[in-house]
């Protein structure tokens, strides 16, 4: 039995970054309601059915009219149009309300707006001149049938639902969502429901699907049983102790590791591999590594197969750092910071009980593995997840 | 009847904000299941049901000892101590096989770490000395009993959620979300169908809970039905046209409009009252000016009654603009842009039909009353709500 931790030969953070970036991210594509596509990505473009307008109309509340009955006119020397009631064609002379959007009138080529002609009984008083086309939106003139109206990948938000409804569709074809299978090997109650609860939220932050599977009582089988999904998470019996056999159970189930121990702190029991075509991440079970090799590994998996950007969904900002960060050299470094201000202070954790430390901070930074750490006063990127962070205190 | 868009004195949005930012913002709590109250802020703090360790436990894998029978040992100098089964007391001289985070023996003082300590049998052979302590986690030491554990107004993040579940909970009193009643007055189908989805998904995105009405026969009984709320959105009938009644059937329904006409296009004709004590935000039924007032007016206002920032949830970034935008002194611009690589590019919106190209946007800016615009070239900050803006084609 080695020591926990000896691992001979440690993968860095960017190689692990490398080997994640490789795996496949296909994921399909699914048919979902409309009202339930907000933040999902396009996965097969929307087209207009019809021109946009589908005919000519009005852009302004108005009256509809020949452009040349108007020449002459201003303020100074009104011309007099007939109004006529809606729907008829109109000869030159004659005028007819029109609202905004509505198609207009045969015969029309105008509408002048309600600035310059005001109806006075049955005859419209014009005080300006247009111009043919003025205030009339041609048919296809914002687009035409068969051109793209909102393109594949694109993220779904209010304006795009809102075109996509207004086109008359109810259903789009989105980008199906990664299924993560959570396999819970390692904490013992409750940290296993505290990990199976958290890692199902950053799966759901992530734009994936977590199902936890149950706490296994023979974990080869339970990763056999493992229903297809994108990727598997193993946490927990990840380090070298005696029942540390996730290793094992990975072989016993057909799967392999490419890399154990990774030279990254928390997080360094952490490996990398396949059951099957599908990428497995080994976790560790100490909740808070758990968390740590989460955000640092498993997440940037999730958002690529969600089809987002690797970047962690926090905002990076500069911070001053308020104390010294010692780390070792040729290990990456993950230190969760509480912001105050423009200064952040690293979380002095418990040992062996970080999760209580780690839920109080509002970001994290990563020290990279060519440093020593970073003196006090020095200007860091932390990774905000806190909303708020400094000003936290509510009523 | 006066020309749409003349109103005599318009509210500058600065001033609109301020109105929106004195608004009542207390929305209550409520108790809430621990694995859904990611993202929600906690409106009653945790405390630590007990110490925290709850009792002396090892750190580490090893052996737990007391520190005493170590003086001296040295690689060149093993000592021997007798292995005894799990759960006796200690003296000096003996040893047990301990586990991290399982409590300590009676009688033991330390926990010698596997690098220091090696079972040859019975016997382990114990290569180092270690202080008294080394290796042990105190009772209380990471936090006494009654202590807070997640502050009030925190929002609950995976380290949060973990350690409320370790803690035990499987509920939280968490900040009520506020309830919006959307009256949508104005468009008609399938525009109002569009502006129902996508304002009820802005809503959701800000932290509330839409609750749209069905299309109003009668305005005022619409408005007099509604469901006690945080807010009130009525959306349409906000000019003054023929058919312009919102601001009438307000006054019927018993409520009042502070404000009618901002300073603010598109969404000029929008306005800022009351019903009884619930704050009423009327908002333009096009569907452009709406989506663009939401989110410059109500959309601050939910955010803020949801306990969040009011500031936009997407980031600000800089961006050279790659048009000139022309803009009326006097009057805030919302104007939508397209961004490619570092530039932005103003969006050429078809008149009475700006949702198909604000459908292409990636973000918006907003030009302040007082400028008439920017060149070519400006720097400007671009809120921008599209992941992945500039580099959007996927596969």
């Amino acid at each position: 039995m080695r020591a926990p931790g000896c691992f001979d030969e440690r993968l860095s953070l960017l190689d692990a970054y490398a080997w994640l970036d490789a795996c496949p991210s296909a994921t399909g594509s699914e048919q979902i309601l409309l009202a339930q596509s907000f933040g999902r990505l396009l996965a097969a473009p929307v087209t207009f059915p019809a021109d946009r307008p589908d005919r000519d109309i009005a852009l302004t509340d108005g009256y509809a009219a020949q452009a040349e009955s108007t020449l002459g006119a201003s303020s100074y020397n009104p011309l007099f149009l007939t109004i006529v009631p809606d729907g008829a064609a109109l000869a030159s002379g004659y005028a007819a309300v029109c609202r905004v959007g509505a198609r207009l009138p045969p015969g029309a080529d105008a509408v002048l707006p309600l600035e310059v002609a005001e109806a006075k009984g049955p005859v419209l008083e014009v005080c300006g001149a247009v111009a043919r086309g003025s205030g009339v939106g041609r048919k296809g003139q914002g687009a035409q049938r068969g051109e793209t109206a909102i393109t594949t990948g694109r993220r779904l938000d209010a304006p795009q639902i809102a075109l996509a409804a207004s086109l008359g569709l109810t259903e789009l074809t989105v980008r199906r969502r990664p299924d993560v299978a959570v396999v819970l090997a390692g904490p013992k109650p409750p940290a296993i429901e505290a990990l199976s609860l958290a890692i199902s939220a950053l799966v759901e932050r992530d734009g994936g699907v977590a199902h936890c599977a149950p706490p296994p009582i023979e974990m080869a089988r339970s990763l056999a049983g493992v229903a297809p999904s994108s990727l598997i998470a193993l946490v927990g019996r990840s380090g070298q102790g005696q029942d540390d056999d996730a290793v094992g159970a990975i072989a016993a189930a057909g799967g392999r590791i490419d890399y154990h121990g990774l030279a990254l702190t928390p997080g360094g029991s952490a490996g990398l591999g396949w059951l099957g075509a599908t990428p497995l991440l080994l976790l560790p079970g100490d909740p808070l590594s758990a968390l740590a090799s989460y955000e640092l590994l498993a997440g940037r998996l999730v958002r690529r197969l969600a089809g987002r950007s690797w970047e962690f969904p926090g905002s990076i900002r500069k911070f001053t750092l308020s104390r010294k960060i010692a780390s070792q050299v040729g290990v990456a470094e993950w230190v969760p910071v509480v912001c105050n201000g423009s200064s952040a202070e690293p979380l002095a954790l418990a040992p062996a009980d970080g999760l209580a430390g780690y839920a109080r901070a509002d970001g994290f930074l990563v020290v990279a593995a060519h440093l020593e750490g970073y003196a006090p006063g020095s200007l860091v990127d932390v990774i905000v997840t806190s909303e708020g962070a400094g000003s936290r205190e509510m009523e």
